[in-house]
């Protein structure tokens, strides 16, 4: 496979969570995945139900897309899926367009899998799946992939999706298992993904909860409890 | 003076905003501030109301105080006022315990002076004041210090509160003046600092503004635009 297979390019926008929470950046969203969590925000990517507006680009071909969307009006992207994980050398090749144009990449990926292609990404937030989304981990391939990123000196972050207590302990072990990754987070789970008004409300509860359990809990001193601002502000609204 | 007049002492509770948004850490605010902004959000701190309550606190004392509320549950320390900068020696003092204890120390001021503890801070947030606080900004001042932290290693951001279009020409002025700065920040400012009742739609339209103006703006392509957190979680509850 020499193109990539894009459901979404948007942006610029702000990334709502995360290590670069805050931060402008435009959104490529690849489609395909292995996993299928049961509260997936991105399942079009992956349930068919979308197939018909996947495009398969070549990364020049993205990555003019993306100038003509954004123009002078960013340098920072962000791949994200479904999992872009699956995807091998046009990615390869679309990271160094980008990084030639003077843009840091971010990825955000399951920790299912690794491409020699992760060792270039700026801004890495691997999002290990905790019991709520019924998929089980492979720590052995999650050992693997988190231990190369870090010992090739990749800014990485680790960032677990919380819904209750069974993924907090969840979370709990992923961050003592690699302790010597610093950026840590965990994020309120979004329980109403298919609402289409304004669920700001729910979210600012859902992060006070989790507020009070990192407040409460010794494990979370360096953790960072972080929302998804762009759900609180535009709701589920797509390609936003 | 050899102590610290600490105005209120709290925590753990979660960092809202800036730099370390979204981490665990205990709060120490000080008394006394050499600015008077006109939507200040801690007038309390110098503005004569509660006088009554401030304490004259030892170094020790205030690290005594800081473990009997927070026990094993934090390692991060936040000094914020008022303007801690008017604080010397027994502030360095302060943080010398904090940092034997294995704590970070953040510290928030608005660059009007510097004390040579700025140094030994871990996460130093510059956050000079735009044009609606109705305060002026002493560029001479602010060079010497930022230029300073800079070249000292200091792990430094700039974060600018912004209420309207004049204070985002402000926060370009900042950015372009410190380009050298790598972390910079954008606040909407809270318009209800004294509403008891939520005010979180409030906020989220504020930051819903901000977000825009950011998308639109070349000059904050490497700006994160980030909220108050628990202002939105909280309100205005005082020591959250
Ligand atoms: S790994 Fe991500 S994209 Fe894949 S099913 Fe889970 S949440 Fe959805
Ligand atoms: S500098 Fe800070 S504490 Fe001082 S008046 Fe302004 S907002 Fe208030």
């Amino acid at each position: 496979m020499s193109k990539i297979p894009v459901m979404e390019l948007f942006g610029p926008t702000i990334q709502g969570e995360g290590m670069v929470i805050g931060r402008k950046t435009m959104f490529v969203r690849t489609a395909g995945c292995d996993y299928a969590c049961v509260w997936c925000d991105s399942a079009f990517t992956w349930n068919g139900t979308e197939k018909h507006r996947v495009r398969m680009m070549e990364p020049e071909e993205v990555l003019d897309e993306m100038v003509a969307l954004g123009g002078n009006r960013f340098n920072h992207v962000t791949i994200t899926g479904g999992n872009p994980a699956l995807i091998a050398d046009p990615m390869a090749r679309f990271i160094d367009l980008c990084h030639q144009r003077g843009y840091r990449v971010g990825l955000e990926t399951q920790g299912s899998r690794m491409q020699e292609w992760f060792l270039q990404i700026d801004d890495l937030t691997i999002s290990p799946k905790p019991p709520s989304s019924r998929m089980e981990t492979d720590w052995a391939v999650l050992d693997r992939i988190v231990r190369r990123l870090h010992d090739d000196g990749v800014n990485l972050s680790l960032k677990v999706v919380v819904f209750g207590d069974e993924d907090v302990e969840y979370a709990k072990t992923v961050f003592a298992r690699y302790p010597y990754v610093s950026q840590k987070f965990v994020q309120p789970g979004n329980e109403l993904v298919t609402e289409a008004k304004d669920i700001s409300h729910h979210l600012l509860a859902r992060l006070a909860w989790l507020f009070q359990v990192a407040i409460d809990t010794p494990e979370f001193n360096t953790v960072r409890v972080l929302p998804q601002l762009h759900a609180m502000v535009w709701s589920n609204e797509r390609e936003r």
